[in-house]
């Protein structure tokens, strides 16, 4: 007993420390506090990555491939919406780490969440969440995820990437499904058996509708919903899986409204065929998975109508209606969950997050709890240290109406990418998009990845979708000043073409 | 140029703060380095969880299913291999988050990492590694993953969790199959085009040889691989991959050479002939994907002679033999990677790590690099800021030889647990286990289950595997004078029955 009574004297010291504000010595604390941005992007260097980004990318592939590599970073320089590479270039960011950066490199809030001592425990203690969570964990699942659940979505289910996620909510339409066809009975002793073999009845034939052009992740689930590119599915056994047509529309939308309102209705006609044919042939569709706008397969959107007319076609068939928020989450369409803009009569069944969200999971009506514990399971389940800093991500939106400021630039944004579009018809078409989750085509793959390289060397980092798209994926901090770099740097690149 | 040079002198100015060595005040560091793991467990409810674990479990379950939840943890009172639940109750964790804690809780070296400055930018500013590594990555990879890559494998991917460092395992198997035999050629275009609908050639009918009882993982890829428990496979669609059959042996193994080297080679026969049996049905075996010790199966060993006849067949055959070390990997066996033990004439392809590596990822010759970028890829790639923690664990476990010492321990537990099982035949058998990743079986899963909520009441927390053992995880720092007071409350809680 004199131990335990030693111990706790020192942890309530320690804890008594760890109370403290801050870690950061005072003069970090204000020198972080006056970081400022740059006015604009410099590039010293002739090409990208320079001479000390192309020696680094020769080092790193000796140990693993490097060819992908676009420069290497330097984190502690990057700041705010800009990005620093090695070589000393200065990038105005709007690609934001693959849409995966809320806030801006090095953000006050996150430092100070990071740097708390509070947090430390919690950055050191990774623990099995299911089994063994931290005492705090249901406040701060409240005062993080559950203060931004979408409408309607009550519970939440934590994961460590956006990946897992989805793997994870097309198993909860599986059992969502299996357990309406058991009628509540206990499975049998065969079904458990059996599915120990991968087999029927325990491993059912069932299916999970998918679209073209759409992206999900690359594991072997996620990736039989992938349609976007080969590279991602080349050699990789899949499910064969019904596979239905993306609405496709002619821009400006104002100027198609009925050819675009046809194209909705090709589409859901099909759906509804597919999930017929694969219930005729035994395979039923327990679910359908769909981005709002198609992030990796070329920035294609879908209209508030035809999300409306699928919400009401999956509830008429029985099958779960998953919307994946992976990339479109978290406020860059200028609403915090993407499918706000549709106004649906019932929510989604699921919606899968990750990226800007700092973790993976996905939130989900109460029908889709599985009935037992360990079905939906693995040993992290996520990290507690990722909610530290989406508690404090959510707060600073809040605080400061990122998501208002975020419409307003994005219509800014945007009519200035139509403005470029009307100045050089010869290269671009089709500029849109939500919030400053826009896009723009170039008439070919090859001066798509024409201006990519250009825009870069003159100080935007920016990346592709699909075949021909510019995507733009920006912080919720990026303003009009940010844009007004971006529409200023396009335009003089396309200008010399 | 001004703002570039103000921005300039404004991050040097915040680097030069983030040179100094640690943002703890030093109070914070005395107090650290004083804390002192209690002498033994001190459990004070009747019930675990106790009265303030029921409320929280209650209060979790409005937003997530809870049931699997064991108790709640004061991770800031919990230190080194003591942890300390919210009802004031100090057990000895002998389970380890699932075999997920290195070095212990709050150890001083994670805390150090975690709060030196020169680390906050990789805490806040998680990259897309893939595309935008940090400057440092191939010197952080070198000084952590690298440092300890198993004999033959130079190379490494690293993933955010233990399910996608397997699915991408799997993967990669089945990119170097199709490359062999496509003998080099690029792929046609009908594979390119096939591959987005799911469909053969593109995604060829390609298989995975995996064994009963294993666990690998609960994502669609890895869940057709797993085979330990209906739980994690009931209403999921499978691949219909083959399934082998694991050694089982009898213990002692001293007692039992001629049987058990028999049962190895039926093993082995078994996998040969699914082998040729899925060639011939033109679903060939890619890679095969074994644990060297069933860890959620039951803790069933394979024996170092089974697994270099799988080395020399795999070898024979062309399929990749992929040896997942999630669980057994980062030492609690005694080597560093399980498989050491095997004497192998040449290594794995693949072997796969997650769990107290703090990251996922996996191992691979050179061979198993894919021939492309963006064929093994996500968003984030596993995050840096883990690496930051895992080269503090693995210069712990060097300067302070800490696997030397887990054999030795390991030893003393393993002998102590034959004791116990000599002492009560009636309830234990077949103790066994490699360091201190040991089990032992009760006669039935009733006695299991009660052995288990008696330890923790005896303050031992603890966890099960397979339908009737109890599996034994433990940190790295876990040394003789723990595994004292484990089995002498063992030794206590049996002697009551």
């Amino acid at each position: 007993m004199h131990r335990i009574r030693n111990l706790s004297r020192l942890t309530n010291s320690f804890q008594g420390l760890l109370n403290s504000k801050c870690l950061l010595p005072n003069r970090l604390v204000s020198c972080i506090a006056s970081l400022e941005e740059p006015k604009r992007p410099n590039v010293v260097t002739t090409t990208i990555p320079g001479p000390q980004g192309i020696a680094l990318k020769e080092s790193l592939n000796q140990i693993v491939l490097s060819s992908g590599v676009m420069f290497f970073v330097d984190y502690e320089k990057s700041i705010g919406n800009f990005i620093v590479d090695v070589d000393g270039n200065v990038f105005l960011d709007v690609y934001s780490q693959i849409s995966s950066i809320p806030l801006g490199y090095n953000h006050p809030v996150l430092i100070k969440a990071a740097t708390d001592p509070k947090n430390v425990a919690t950055f050191v203690n990774r623990p099995a969440m299911g089994i063994l969570p931290p005492r705090d964990l249901t406040e701060r699942l409240r005062a993080s995820l559950l203060s931004v659940a979408p409408k309607g979505l009550t519970e939440v289910q934590t994961m460590a990437c956006g990946s897992c996620a989805v793997e994870n909510a097309l198993k909860a339409a599986c059992f969502w499904y299996q357990h309406r066809e058991r009628k509540g009975s206990p499975p049998t002793s065969e079904e458990l058996d059996s599915s120990l073999l991968n087999m029927p009845p325990g491993s059912p034939k069932l299916s999970i509708l998918s679209f073209k052009g759409g992206f999900h992740g690359r594991t072997f689930g996620a990736l039989s919903c992938t349609h976007s590119k080969p590279i991602h599915k080349l050699d990789v056994p899949s499910f064969e899986w019904p596979i239905a047509p993306y609405p496709r529309y002619k821009y400006p939308l104002d100027k198609h409204t009925e050819e675009n309102r046809a194209v909705d209705q090709t589409c859901l006609n099909e759906i509804q065929r597919l999930i017929d044919e694969y219930s005729e042939k035994g395979c039923p569709v327990t679910g359908l998975i769909v981005e709002p706008i198609q992030g990796e397969g070329g920035d294609n959107e879908g209209s508030p109508e035809f999300f409306r007319g699928l919400r009401k076609l999956t509830a008429k068939n029985g099958v779960a209606f998953i919307v994946d928020e992976v990339q479109t989450g978290c406020g860059p369409t200028g609403k915090f969950w993407c499918h706000e803009h549709w106004n649906l009569e019932s929510p989604p069944d699921i919606v899968t997050f990750s990226k800007k969200m700092l973790l993976g999971g996905y939130f989900y009506r109460p029908e889709f709890r599985p009935d037992q514990a360990f079905r939906v399971f693995n040993t992290w389940l996520g990290d507690p240290s990722k909610l530290v800093l989406l508690e404090a991500v959510i707060k600073e939106i809040r605080d400061n109406n990122l998501l208002e400021g975020i419409a307003k630039t994005g219509d800014h944004l945007i009519n200035g990418m139509r403005k470029l579009q009307a100045k050089y018809p010869k290269y671009l078409e089709s500029a849109r998009g939500r919030g400053t989750y826009a896009a723009v085509d170039f008439l070919n793959p090859t001066l798509r990845d024409r201006g990519i390289k250009e825009l870069h060397l003159n100080g935007i980092h920016c990346g592709g979708s699909g075949e021909r798209t510019l995507r733009i994926r920006t912080t919720l901090t990026f303003n009009k000043k940010h844009a007004d770099i971006f529409l200023d740097r396009f335009d003089n690149v396309l200008s010399k073409w």
